[in-house]
């Protein structure tokens, strides 16, 4: 067994970052290389001293025998031609969601991945989430029966800018393509069928860019049972991310994550901490957690948490979705997966 | 301004008992009079001392000029004809929900009581629980901005018997009733659509009788905004009801009642009690409240809190339920309208 | 066995009302008689048509047959003249707190009804509050172990009037005596030891009668294990009424009594409840139930739930704290007791 | 300004090595040397390839200019000749509680460092946990007026061994001296006098050693107000860390930590998490929150957070509070300081 899994990084923006903050303090994972098409903005930082290479060949990370796997930060669009790219030079992949825009794109990055034979994990950061994890232990040991509803909140503090809503893939692509990873990892039955009821109610910028921002999302079960997913692009106070499993006998749910447990008591008001407000502040932990397991499973050769076929089930979910709101109706996702 | 209210209870089951006992600690109210096919059951109690006239006879109420008010507690199918025969007498009228079973039928006994004059209010006692009122009265005053996102959680802690299946009127209409109602109630804006997703997961008596104990009801109201009932026949914690209201500036929520604010820690376990068990032990404040408040309404010659139109919405959006259920897709409340 | 008890309430203030109030709702206490010296308050209110006899004779009381039991709710310097001569009348006795502001008084007070055979009841309310029974209840049942630590906060919302206060025995003997009762209940333990550290903080109204407004009270018990109570006449956001037992194999704690389980999140703050403010809205319940449990006991001949015996113990250990606050010094309850 | 603070740690043991683990994971320290009696069991270590120097002799640290620090983690009858030796050497020193078990040591420890003007910081960690920072924050900010009770409830999970009870300097000294110090960093007022009840209750060996393990400590400080410690050395349910500040104007108060905020609702019971149960999962933070501090302040030339002078206050108090114990009676600092 190897120390310590050796990495690259390829794309150096906001998620990026977060990743190699996360890396430098890890003891079970080295980043060796960092590949940005602009690497200007690294210049003079700690990074520079911290990572031995900064480049902008791809090669430098398919030639070097010592890099055991990348993580994949860039955009959207570019992620099924670098999977393809490192898969076929034998590097394992962590990748961040949604592997692509397009079905056939994703499907042919994974035949890549399976060709090749690497290791390849979606960044479905939330499955890592410390209460999220209590909560899917909770289902799978039984304590609380068969699921018969699964409700999933999620909303975040406020909306993206404009520039990124039209490049996001919509909100079921960017925002809710996490919370049907969730309800697929809490309920462990596959979705049988879609139904969407959504509204523009927080700002105008969704609707202009033909997205919308406010949703109820309901699915059935191949299992029969059902779930329910509500989403926001604004909670004025906070970072709203609560999850609960009723079942056969019994219910588990995760309430909102606060800084701190203190309550003030005045004439004027009794209150309690507002819910972390940042994703980063709220999952950091989750962030942390996936990639050291992404090293876990290639140091000990293990099973990949969240799988290709994850990512590929939670984009099918959110295209679902999307053709469910455009033509009114409860969609199957057999008719995708037809398509697809 | 008179004392009291003299009032007369019709069908002195299980739910006017409730009604009796509770007019019986009242100071606004008086019961004259107990009506019921059988009076049987009711000799020897305390009943018999406390209440002047026990009769089968309904002229002892319609030719009574000192009874005001009546409150209608027996089966639905009677409904419709006592609130008739009660309203050409001239009495007010409190009618447990619902009115009936078929849209017709409600509005023509609606209309008779139109005709005489007389005030009406439906039995949705949920809307006298303090919890909820708070809700409510925090969205009204617009401390949470416009509504959003309305949630109900209403799961009953054990399935009726099979005989109370039967004669229901199927889940929507005895259950998601009163959850209609509080939806109704909360949003200030009607519904314009309903979708159903449901099952049958929890005992085989429902299904037996072509109904369903599990289902996610989806509501797009008027204004735009969204809402989402979750319903069990069973949920073995407790009487599970909780509602939420999520809006423009923030969002207020309702957690279940419990009988103690104890807490007790041992190495086990960290336990706090269970939400309250029956529907009486949940809302008994709630059913003293709507009384009382049905006799100011009398003495004072002031509006009813929850109307017969109220109780019409409610029954339409059940009977849109169960059409969204049976034919799997989005019902317009136009349409039951419509043929209403 | 008699329906119901029947009782004389004597003296019509403020407490006095309280349990008019509560009587006139009950099913097993008959109200007949209201003594009071003035009864003109009382002309033209409701109570002149619900109790029968109102008088300012103590021997309409003595005289009358049909009277089972009496209130006194009078000021504590007429406690213990009432008790002797309601107890030689042979009527079973429930009493407000404290029975006395001098040891002899009390006890020869107690002697009265010893002799006579009757019932006697302080009005240690707290006892029958859901809560703090339920605490009890888990201690006694050995869910926690042995006690080792009992803490009671018990902070007043506001301070009573100048005049209240010069009459008011003192906060020991006006507002702790109830938590040294309550310490006494959960305990199991007699007392053995008190020391108290006090201050005065709230306002001057303390201090100018000779009096504090801010207290810990460290008790020892005489199974070896301890208790410590804070009082303060003034907790600016609510009556603060919480209890926690610690013990070997665990602890329970209970919070405070919020109006309604509503939380409000927005922008500015997560807000609940306050605690209920007022004595009467936290403690009515326990205000009706000891006089139906008063009913009861006269009506089964069971035992009183809450003795003379307890308060006197309650005074005592009220006296040795002021003694203890005086002196700076642990005060052994055997001082007292000897001096008694 | 310099990048990293470069740091000795002395004593490897098992606060050592927790410090050890937190230094390699931060930016702003670098971890040279490390120096133990006994460095075998550093051997074959990740210690060995992550750390310069180990070593077993001082000289390593006080001959080697680049040290800037050096945190002090051995038993605590070496402190002080530790302290005077690298003082001397112009070394900045962490130290962990106590500086020594007698005064005089203390103070003459203490001298040393100010002569030699290099900054000192003791390691009361539990400043730096966020829940009881914010509590401090909210009462310097004076959202809650001024302080009138402070309580602290500090109990162990477990009882500690019986050797480590022998040479712990007694409960006082070991454990309570946290609740002294938080005490006094949360009223920001000096204490006056201290009372304290205790008793044995949980574990012969406590006794056998001349210990007490279960104590109510209650505290009068110069301002008037008061506080009140609970201490218990096994409360089964978990680490029991709570604090509350009472004022004129509010309260502020910080519950338990708990791993996750899931909550289970089944037929049996509704459990929420333990709190955390060792004390280094529940002031992991603050842990590293100290030592990142104390390298600003090495780096910034910033004042440290908690002083010598705290460390030697608190000292004073426990000491305060074992003659309390010894000959029941209120102890004033004021006679200690004189001793002293």
């Amino acid at each position: 067994m190897m120390d310590k899994a050796v990495v690259a990084i390829v794309g150096a923006g906001k998620i990026g970052q977060i990743h190699i903050d996360n890396i430098l303090g890890m003891n079970n994972v080295e980043l060796k290389t960092i590949l940005d098409v602009y690497t200007d903005h690294l210049q003079g930082t700690a990074y520079e001293k911290a990572v031995p290479i900064i480049t902008n060949n791809p090669e430098d990370i398919t030639n070097d025998p010592e890099i055991d796997g990348v993580l994949i930060c860039t955009s959207t669009d570019t992620h099924a031609a670098f999977i393809e790219q490192f898969a076929n030079a034998g590097k394992h992949i962590f990748c961040e969601k949604p592997i692509s825009f397009k079905t056939e794109e994703t499907k042919k990055a994974l035949d890549a991945v399976e060709k090749a034979g690497v290791k390849f994990q979606i960044g479905f950061n939330r499955r890592f989430d410390r209460h999220f994890r209590k909560v899917q232990e909770t289902v799978r040991e039984g304590e609380i029966g068969n699921p018969h509803i699964i409700k999933i909140t999620s909303r975040d503090p406020q909306p993206p800018p404009e520039e990124y809503v039209k490049r996001s893939g919509g909100m079921f692509m960017d925002m809710t393509i996490h919370d049907f990873d969730m309800i697929r990892y809490l309920s462990g039955s596959e979705v049988k069928e879609v139904s969407v009821k959504s509204a523009n109610l927080v700002d105008d910028r969704f609707e202009r860019n033909n997205d919308v921002d406010t949703a109820i999302i309901t699915i059935t079960f191949e299992d029969g049972s059902l779930g329910v997913i509500d989403n926001s692009r604004q909670a004025v106070y906070g970072y709203d991310q609560r999850i609960e499993v009723f079942g056969s006998k019994g219910s588990a749910e995760a309430e909102n994550e606060r800084p701190t447990n203190v309550r003030i008591n005045t004439k004027e008001a009794i209150t309690v901490d507002h819910p972390k407000y940042f994703f980063l502040e709220r999952y950091n932990d989750a962030y942390i957690e996936e990639i050291k397991q992404f090293a876990i499973a290639i140091l000990e050769n293990s099973p990949i948490a969240c799988s290709g076929e994850d990512g590929l089930k939670a984009e099918l979910l959110a295209r679902a979705a999307q053709l469910s709101l455009e033509e009114n109706r409860s969609v199957p996702l057999t008719e995708l997966i037809a398509k697809a």
